[in-house]
């Protein structure tokens, strides 16, 4: 071992400086998140010999952090929807998935995922995970109860709405309250258990081991303090998370993420990213992250308007609440309000959760306006507009939807303080390594290095894009691409 | 050379795999443009044995297609700025780098830059640029006469002039007309003519030679189709451009450009950062770019307002055309139009270059709202609120100086169409490899990879952000930066 001492984190060790092998297996897994799991599931039961590495001291990582929703339809619809009364087509999937992705979508990701969601939904109930035959038309984040179905996206907005049939495709376990990624992760994690994968814990892979012309032969992990050789013969597979807690790569790839003060994540140190890249793995729209002020519920606030410090709007406010705080940080300047009147106003324990005051109020706009500081007529004439064709059940500057559209004209009028670097505007990376569906790492001409894989955040999967992202895309890739992967293992011999 | 056949374009080969080395040189220089002229020159007077290979038959690169013009200040001033009779405090210049930067700035690069900006204008001059002591005050991209000093930046313009005492800094070769760029290179060709720097053209490099731990030993150049491997004692730097004209690469990282139809650039297909990153390289704000639509001169036209499809203003319009133009493009929807009265509207030669074409005109703005089929309301509001402030010399909206205030009250209106989708917008790429103010480049953990350099757009150097860029800010990094690299091995043995 004493050629691996003095190397420094991420170098790529050649395969000529390894003396031996600490371990074999097929297969190599990096990351015990929701990624991972999927990949040592299906690569195992493959008949694949697996070993999965995880740097915590207990499988989770970021999934078990999350609300555990999964973003599913298509065929017709999971059972759930269709007991719900929603069909949902394909077609409409796949569309919305493309749509969402910006303007750089992975078409055979999207093809692939809208195709075989339903069967991935039964995948799901396979592995133990049961949801609720209900549903919740309220919008919310994630139920406070232990429902299934929510509108999890922007399906209903404008220019979606349009373009793919709206259903609801947001599906969270059976599980009361938040919590739901780790009700996820401890069924993943006991049917891993019941596989002969073999996993470590404390186990932070440092290097990938490389034969001549960048084929990936194994990796070295420091288990424990020691560094241990892992020789993969089918493959390594990156499911490290992103590197949203990397504030020094946000800062070179990601810098409009700095001005969310709330990184969510476990690890998310971009190790995974960094090992890929390491031999000549390439990235795709590292630049972009997810952001949300979680600004709703209740509903009623989708009446009102959010307004930047020049007095406009600048999205419809029917959009998910992830679509409209993209555009929000995307501002010039950090003041950012929402403006009710007294129907629609209303409070929630979201909102003091998310910081979120009463920035101003008044009898009439023009109070308000003055209270903000903001120059005369530009918020008034903003409601001015707004309000004039709300009343003809309009919205031709951003085309929100008729039934969110009402004049916002009964005093008393408040303004609920969003500002940009006061209230819990969350944030997590959506770039990473460029992977076929197979999970394969594309270098930058787009051809496979051999034996290096990658699903989850560590690669740039079916959500991409800030401004299109809807709740339950991550773990529907992480888990539905994370499968892919191990499929592909549990078939391949080098 | 029979072990080099099948090795893929980027791929890097393992020094154990060069059976012979077909040339041998102290510094190998990758692209013939501004920055790798400057490295050869400088490495070679200090005594380095210099190779430079151009994939083009001719030296140049895109800093020949360029109008040559270079920004430079500080340090009390150049000459042609005290002749001018600006001075141009060295604080003022690091100052205004910094904020042009954007979120993300090199704090190093720009305080040598600032310090040293003024001994740089007297080494241009030593190769043989002739600048006229001669000033331009009327806004322009470029002079059409063979004047020098120029407003090319947004250094008068909030937020910039609060924070960094303005000055002119864009300083135009003499030269009259459009082609400055070929006339500096021409002069730098001719000085690297002079020295013993070896050039050959029609020479892509298709690979780096790496040793075991990323250390670059030289690359593999493909000569007239014929490989050959080229030992670099101390280095190889790579000069060969930015990505904007490989439109898959500004697909995966910097889908923003893909609005602009107009990329500038000679080769610039990314094969520079490309070979960086195939040994770790890591890179910088590769989502960032140049992107513009030269909508003045005349300066009558900065009176004018920019709106948006939602009748909008969204920037100061007394900043440089660059920076109002990245904001055009990040505007919801294609439309953006340009605001003149009879007092502002004027036409000139750049209009028509630049299709900008007259969409509406009327004797009232809500004539001119009507025949946009803007909703009611919004462009008049938006002109009725700037049009009562302007009155007052403020602009509390968007801080544009009160000198470039005028209420837009004087009829006939126009609009003048600034369609994103139709415009004359150019683009080329920021984001490149990350570099140390000696050209070192750096893996993702900031440890520079022995023997690996990058100058000019290859690597991310002073501009780096859309919304910041000022013209000669490329031509400033490309031979400041390519001279530090040089100088650097110059004096470096292994």
């Amino acid at each position: 071992m004493s050629a691996l001492r003095d190397v420094a984190t991420d170098s790529p060790i050649p395969l000529s400086a390894i003396t031996q092998w600490d371990f074999e297996a097929d297969v190599a897994v990096i990351g015990f998140g929701a990624a991972g799991a999927s990949v040592a599931l299906e690569a195992a039961r493959g008949g694949a010999q697996v070993m999965l590495f995880e740097a915590a001291s207990g499988p989770g990582g970021t999934s078990a952090l999350s609300g555990g929703e999964i973003y599913m339809g298509g065929s017709g619809g999971t059972p759930i929807q269709r007991l719900a009364g929603f069909t949902d087509d394909t077609e409409d999937l796949y569309q919305y998935l493309m749509l969402s992705a910006g303007p750089n979508p992975d078409a055979a990701k999207a093809r692939q995922y809208a195709n075989e969601s339903l069967s991935h939904y039964h995948w799901l109930i396979e592995q133990g995970i049961e949801y609720k035959a209900s549903y919740i038309a309220e919008r919310c984040i994630e139920p406070a109860t232990d429902d299934c179905l929510i509108w999890s996206g922007s399906e209903e907005a404008w220019p979606y709405a349009a373009q793919a049939k709206p259903a609801p495709r947001g599906h969270c376990p059976k599980y009361v309250g938040a919590g739901g990624g780790k009700y996820l992760m401890e069924i993943l994690a006991n049917r891993v258990a019941e596989t002969n994968t073999a996993v470590h814990y404390n186990a932070r892979a440092v290097a990938l081991i490389v034969a001549p012309h960048q084929e990936v032969h194994g990796v070295a992990v420091r288990i424990d303090g020691q560094l241990r050789t892992v020789r993969a013969r089918r493959g390594v597979v990156l499911c490290a998370g992103g590197f949203v807690m990397n504030r020094d790569m946000v800062r070179r790839h990601a810098p409009l993420l700095l001005r969310s003060q709330f990184p969510i994540g476990a690890m998310d140190d971009g190790s995974g990213i960094r090992l890929g890249m390491s031999v000549g793995g390439a990235t795709v729209n590292m630049h972009e992250g997810f952001v949300t002020l979680p600004w709703y519920p209740p509903s009623s606030l989708v009446h009102g308007i959010f307004i930047n410090e020049q007095g406009q709007r600048f999205i419809n406010e029917d959009s998910y609440h992830g679509r409209v705080s993209h555009h929000a940080i995307s501002q010039l300047g950090n003041r950012i309000w929402l403006l009710q009147d007294q129907a629609t106003y209303a409070t929630s324990e979201m909102q003091t959760f998310a910081r979120m005051e009463i920035g101003a109020a008044g009898e009439t706009w023009e109070e308000v306006e003055q209270e903000l500081a903001l120059p005369q007529g530009s918020l008034t004439q903003t409601v001015a507009v707004y309000n004039q064709y709300a009343a003809a059940g309009t919205d031709p500057l951003f085309h929100k939807a008729a039934r969110w559209l009402k004049p916002l004209d009964q005093p008393p009028f408040v303004a609920i303080d969003c500002r940009v670097d006061h209230c819990f505007y969350a944030s997590f990376t959506l770039g990473g390594l460029d992977t076929l569906p197979s999970g394969a790492v594309c270098d930058e001409s787009g051809t496979p290095i051999p034996g290096l894989f990658a699903a989850g955040r560590t690669a740039c999967g079916l959500p991409r894009f800030g401004a299109g992202y809807s709740s339950g895309l991550s773990l529907a890739d992480a888990t539905f691409f994370g499968r892919q992967a191990g499929l592909h293992l549990s078939n391949t011999l080098r």
